[in-house]
């Protein structure tokens, strides 16, 4: 069995490493981290976990000592940039959940995350973990930088079509809906149930921290810099993650030549299913799994396109463990199986 | 006390009309119609209303009977639209829920509604009920179609800035979200708990009813056909409605421009509160009131406009209660100043 | 009209007092004090208020300077007790959402509440506020403790059983479920979003702090000293409490005997509402309102009554609202009058 | 691979049955059918399933050729009831989700399910399938009758205090909250989402379908009749059951006493998990996992006991994949290894 560690266990994140690492065949989980809970059996602080999982939970410090080949961190943002290096040492191989080395320009740090990178020298070894675009890369990275979950539903909808060459870029517009979990596990007003239950509202629009990494993403396909405009909307709903996204056509393409384009684009790809011409995604499709499901549709010169996934699993934890089935060479698809979870 | 008819009582507009007329300080509902629970108490249906309301439902057959002022007719889409001759007779004036006469094209109907319009010669006479742009004619109609409540949403979003020339209406892309009241109590496969409960999809993306009545009331704005891109999704909550509107900027105005503008173009509308530049509009402030909450941000040479009402006040029988006060020539807000029920 | 101030206007008590004091025809909110939020105007902290009130939130020790009849504590347990004697000054009187004044015997604070009362003998004056078992004393009391949100809903179910005799107060169960406002605005993981929808738990099984206060009254209304058992649960709600109460019959009276006996204890109550015989009370049709709807069985010799209210209205501000009613001699429905709101 | 049909696939359960047997190592789904649906594939149905599975949904009276050593009835109650020596043909046995072979007493199917029983030969041979209790039974039967959702949960909950004579039957009372997938597929109002959401209810109360079943269990376990009260409540969330248990206790056992001889009672068992004396149950710590976590505390004399499982996974699925472990000899959690997936 191959060892793996999991830093910061007890966000949500990191509790969905662990269910989802729980029932993969081929790596045990060796340490679970954090610091608040430190001492304490992780099945204590999630009693969904016992009978299934004894570990005591530690502190990152103690983590040399674990000798694992991979190492997951499901950190808050800013809190292992400054460690990285260390981090990486020995076989060890990381994968970053936070966004600290999703971006290559650590000059987009400061304004976006309101800190300066401790590590700009690491940010341009850090792979993009996205398989469907960088499968390759991801195999042999030491250090793996998991994508956001709004970005992961937008580019998984627009890059088919961008590359293209069939849309105006300029005119991408993604308005995403988003379950309460991918606000995390810290208490906050916005997220207390009775605030942010039986309403919907928009957040952080044309400010959100994810709008630079879809833009650098996007702008490296189209090998030019673009701008977008992104609106990130919280939902009452715990999982579950929808980005609507628009653009114009410049070409007289329909729905049925975009799907066919889709299928094409990602025949080989084990998650992401594209659905027929004119139908739209659903969250509730995707639950607990780790499916993109992408739709798409033309109106009137306009491609709308809609993209599901479960923000904790394609969004975040099973995007991850896809990763290191990558980096290990193993079958990729190992303790991803399942199908959504309906109803 | 101004004698009132709702026809359709048991569905939730007709219960919403209900419980807001009991609030009505100068009307008394005098009938009650349902085909369905004819012959049973109203309160039998909706026991919210024990010890409210004593009223028996009739069949709308019995209706010339009444003898009222204002008759609301909450029925389903195509009902209303043969009787509607017969049902203005004597003093009564009509307040029609349902979209039979809020197309001024009768040929419209055939493609969205799927029926030949009965009297087209009706629909010219019919005024649409959106008070903040048309309340003068409102006052002496005969016949009020109140707005759907995605276009009540869209349109109090995007008519001021349309008017003020600064924004390219064929950019106009509205992204909505509402709660699952606006399916109507009909019992379908979409809206049983199970299936709606904790997800989110977009559904009838660009082929939604309420699209030409949008297009409609921009294009008379403009003096000019515009089309626009229209997405509803289905949230999982009970009440509440969201339009994300978008739209380019045709000049370099900022987010408290048009904030100043917009509250300058509703100074005098009781009911919609114009949020601080940068502010994004939420459902949970305006549930179970007739506010429409409107922000503006600016990102990048367009505009997000975030409007929130609930779906079934402002969105449908508040607006009636508010146009029949204007037919009455009666206070505006009678029945109608609850601030929106938070939590 | 009536001046009034409010402290602790921030909470949800606080706030559903401000809404329903809103639509009160003869009482003017003078004052509202908050101490997290002073300076602000609670239209900022709650926006649902915009247009409503412009009241700037004051610390509590501006007070004197008030002037104001009616005093209401919203305030956390434990805050108000040391201050009362001070707040009991001039015509001022108080009605505390607080549960600091409910139990008579102050020996049970320490073991309940964790703290010593500072003022025993201002316990004895305090009038608990359940208008139907103590209408007469909450007119002229000079300090009304308002029930908490359980005991409300099994007092009113259990009163008038337990009056007639027909059943063994010794085997009284109380299994009794609460929207999650209950819990109020503190942010607690309990209380976070993810971790409380779609899921539920009982808590603080038989040692709930409601107990004391539901077998005083029980007591009181038997002459005996009763215990009872109690467990309360977390729905994945907002808002609305159901009581669930088994009792054993001592007579073999059927579902309809109780019925008809409840309905004549009830029968001069403005909002206690009994439904058929077999029938059972649900919380959305009490919803926002100030009913308590209560529903009787009966199962070989056990009977079952549920009994629904809305936490926030009979289980907090409205009772509040109904004791200043009393309190004032003036209409005791004013500002109460609304039906339940369903959907 | 082992060849199972499921007949009826496109309810909750048997969509349930599909998404756990995918993942089980040695069946394989030869058959599924559907009157509705029939000629659709599955995943037509149950987008959730594309790319997992794609069979075609066949009429139940095609079943004779499919040669299944496992056939799952996953058929609304009275549908198999008169078909079943017909299923049972060949070396096919059979695990029925209905009620339609749980209660051994055919006289009881005329009052509680209004139907006599066609085959009450066959009642006396069938095996109620609650593995805890009767495994070795289970591994022979021809016929398993799985349990009912609330049964499970209330009899797991009572059967090692009732075998241990600490506690007087007499005196049980079994308050169940369900979310809304245990009332299945079917349409109704009470399921509509407006209807159900944001509230609490309790229905059927002493008089639903489980009683006899749970009575049936406990008369068993004690040797003479019992009688109870049970009480089921709809809760606003999709899945999950929790039953809150009260008894009176004959003994003066503490909760450490009672919960001590739970884990002695269930130490071989693998779904079921005996929290720590004085904690009580939660449906989250269970949701889509087979476990029933069961929680102790005693109040002045009385037992209360919560018990939670998924009632789809361990009220009906999971138990019959339980069940089909048992009957085939394999070990006994294949397919049901998943912890409970939180949040």
């Amino acid at each position: 069995m191959i060892k793996v560690g999991i830093a910061g266990a007890t966000g949500y994140t990191g509790l969905e490493l662990v269910r989802l690492l729980l029932g993969h065949p081929a790596v045990e989980i060796a340490a679970l981290t954090s610091e608040t809970y430190q001492g304490q059996k992780i099945a204590e602080v999630f009693p969904s976990l016992a009978g299934h999982l004894d570990g005591e939970l530690v502190p990152l410090e103690s983590m040399a000592a674990w000798d694992v080949e991979i190492l997951f961190l499901a950190l808050p943002h800013n809190t292992s940039m400054a460690k990285m290096p260390g981090l990486l040492t020995g076989k060890t191989r990381v994968i970053d959940l936070s966004a600290d080395f999703r971006l290559r320009a650590a000059e987009l740090y400061p304004r976006w995350y309101q800190v300066e990178h401790p590590h700009p020298e690491i940010l341009t070894d850090a792979v993009y973990g996205l398989p469907e675009i960088y499968r390759d890369k991801i195999r042999t990275a030491r250090l793996v930088a998991n994508p956001g979950c709004y970005p992961t539903s937008v580019l998984l909808a627009v890059l088919p079509l961008l590359k293209s060459g069939w849309s105006d870029a300029d005119t991408l517009i993604a308005d995403c809906k988003s379950g309460v979990t991918g606000a995390g596990r810290k208490l906050t007003l916005g997220t207390h149930y009775p605030e942010c239950n039986e309403g919907v509202a928009a957040y952080n629009v044309g400010r959100h921290r994810h709008t630079p990494e879809i833009e650098q993403e996007i702008s490296a396909a189209l090998g030019r810099e673009v701008r977008v405009t992104f609106s990130p909307h919280l939902m009452p709903m715990s999982r579950g993650m929808l980005a609507t996204v628009y653009m114009n056509l410049t070409e007289g393409k329909t729905a049925e030549d975009l799907t066919d384009h889709y299928r094409e684009f990602y025949k080989r790809e084990p998650f992401v299913r594209v659905l027929d011409a004119g139908k739209s995604a659903s969250t509730k499709n995707v639950a607990y799994s780790n499916h993109c499901d992408i739709g798409l549709t033309v109106d009137r010169g306009r491609v709308i396109i809609t993209s599901a996934i479960d923000n904790l699993v394609k969004g975040a934890s099973g995007q991850a463990v896809h990763n290191m089935n990558l980096m290990l060479g193993i079958e990729e698809t190992l303790a991803l199986g399942s199908p959504g979870m309906f109803p």
